[in-house]
């Protein structure tokens, strides 16, 4: 039985205060607070059990890189990916894409080869593709959300030319809350032998994941909006192209042997995971991974429709807010502005005053901001441990907000 | 006052026993322990002051941000760079040295040019210059030690030739604790316009750094072994390097502007920060630089070159364990091996049961063990919370495992 309240008690920065108001902590998009067992678990980590992983051979070594490898069956059960092996540990979703874009993609596409993006796409998943394009002549295909927000496959699929090496789409837009049908990308670009990438980041959060079920080819998540740490995350890679991949970051640990004159790489995952490794954040990546199936991700997306739905009524009632992405399976992330003079990064220091947490600007997403036609927004996006009565005070300072710039 | 019983108190892992015997922590070289001034840093961070950084504007956020940047001055204070935007942040050396090979080398290196690089480089400042070569047919000139581990700079000097564009080189050695005098190779270097790359990875835990001195143009530190969190480090780099280095990493944060077609990148040091940074590892590492300052720097040099001469005196008793690494000003960090059939992996396994963690195997240095003609080594490799004491029951182990073997 889903228990916001009791939710809510597990994690100690929501009993805190803002400007003297309780905290409505609704920046989740950018990066969630953490329960109490994951502090508790990196705590633990550092003061009882912590090592250096990997090679270790000494007890508090051992027990260091049991509970930190422990971790990758975690986050294949949690992806629904077929094998651990297939997941690289990291730090986020902005390393995992690069390491696609670095690994795989620069070492197969050629000039006038083609990227496919959508336009709604965050700069984790365009700045990679950009670095093609000025260092190798590749080619970016956009393609547009519509009015609503929504991104038709058909419409990806009918970008697809004999040029097109990979398609790389977000699962759920982090400023819009469209959630895209990336199966259907996926599967018409299987069968053509094209490259998928998937940017889990916000979908992962908020709704159950399957990659074998999607078909994609890397599936790309970030920890600290998993409520995890900060500084870990993984991207599932599957068997057949990380076999194809090159090494990105060469360091430690993805070697087999180095001489003078060689180098022969570790087999997949450890051939892209150089270095010590975030050991203690990707422990706490897997409590906070733990913590979420014991929720369990079908309650927390309806407790997220829910919210969804309360505040598409209660925002219903306001005409003069503007809400970018209206699609009925949205996300609970409303990206706002409000008629009139006031800049979105005057109504957060408003709602600020309020305790009311948002983000403004453009939210990493310079092309759905010129595409939409909009400088900057206010962001609203929510997550397990929010209320209907956290809402119900949002909107009340927007009303507030409303009037001092009318 | 240096109090290495007050010091040990901070840490709170040190009272713990392994295998019924007090720890004997002497795998520093790998990865430090944590103060509990560290531990409490995170969880505040967690649970009282959590939010993404930069482009917040609400409270929670502000404050997330306030106390990340400050870690940039101080990081620039640690090494005495003149400008805290000389500082880039990363998640510790083994991303730094990528960050110079793909920002920097990548961009201004052409086949048959040259990189010298010392045999006791650790594989992070190896691998990515294996890139180099296999990639781009760069070479890579090797330059020995003598039979003491000393590197002698005019070996060094005297490789460089009208090809050579870089010079790699460790500050101390995490095999042989050998201090390179890389202000000699880094000012003939300069002089010659050639690119200088130090890993101080190790040094700057055991010594006071000053990069202006030292006249580096890329200076690399991980916090893990500074007594700071997992997942955190930072680089110097030099401004006019700065300068001439294309971004590594794409994605938020790092840019001014993304359209369809352009991308314009920030200013550094924020052009090689991409994405949601490990926000409270860096803060994290602030408090453990505070800490280490706190002793103070040559405190804690000091004490360690107390150990390594008792050590020293020590070893010296027994003829039969053989340690590489005998240059006098060495840090304190003993390889070594004992006559006979004893494998470094069961001399590990016999000194665990005794509560002493060292490390077994080649330590991240294959080009160095294959130059002395060692498959594998112990290291016992000491920091600012060691003591006599513990260095007793080191060789008392030590003894036993002699017997054991004999």
């Amino acid at each position: 039985m889903f228990d916001v309240q009791k939710i809510r008690a597990d994690f100690p920065i929501l009993s805190r205060e803002v400007n003297g108001k309780p905290l409505v902590y609704f920046d989740n998009g950018a990066s969630a607070q953490k329960p109490q067992v994951v502090i508790d678990a990196i705590s633990n980590a550092y003061a009882h059990e912590y090592a250096n992983v990997h090679r270790g051979l000494h007890t508090l070594s051992n027990i260091a890189t049991d509970n930190y490898e422990a971790v990758r069956a975690k986050i294949a059960n949690f992806l629904n990916a077929s094998d651990e092996e297939e997941i690289v540990f990291n730090s986020g979703t902005t390393e995992g894409i690069n390491m696609v874009a670095y690994g795989w993609a620069m070492a197969h596409l050629r000039e006038g080869d083609e990227v496919i993006l959508s336009v709604m796409e965050h700069h984790a998943n365009i700045v990679p593709w950009h670095f093609l394009r000025e260092r190798m002549g590749v080619v970016i295909k956009w393609v547009d959300t519509d009015s609503t927000g929504a991104l038709d496959p058909a419409r990806v699929i009918d970008a697809i030319t004999p040029r097109t090496k990979l398609v790389a789409i977000t699962h759920m837009s982090n400023v819009l809350g469209t959630v895209v049908d990336v199966k259907t990308i996926c599967a018409e670009a299987r069968s053509r032998g094209i490259c998928t990438v998937i940017d889990g980041s916000q979908a992962a959060v908020h709704m159950p994941v399957d990659v074998q079920d999607m078909g994609c080819d890397f599936y790309a998540i970030t920890g600290h909006k998993l409520y995890g740490p900060s500084g870990s995350g993984a991207i599932f890679c599957r068997r057949e192209r990380m076999e194809e991949m090159r090494p990105f970051i060469g360091g430690g640990d993805m070697i087999r042997e180095v001489t003078k004159d060689t180098v022969t790489y570790n087999d997949p995952p450890m051939k892209f995971e150089a270095g010590t490794p975030g050991i203690v954040q990707m422990i706490g990546l897997g409590v906070a991974i733990d913590y979420m199936q014991g929720i369990g991700m079908q309650a927390i997306k309806a407790h997220e429709d829910d919210l969804r739905d309360y505040a598409v009524q209660k925002l219903g009632g306001l005409n003069w807010v503007q809400v970018q992405g209206t699609t009925p399976t949205k996300g609970a992330i409303f990206s706002f502005t409000i008629d009139g003079a006031a800049h979105a990064h005057d109504i957060s220091t408003i709602l600020d005053k309020r305790g009311v947490a948002v983000r403004a600007g453009q939210h990493c997403c310079g092309p759905l901001m010129a595409h939409i036609g909009i400088n900057a927004t206010c962001r609203a996006s929510m997550g397990v441990y929010n209320t209907k009565s956290e809402i119900d005070t949002w909107i009340d300072a927007l009303e507030l907000a409303h009037d001092l710039f009318a």
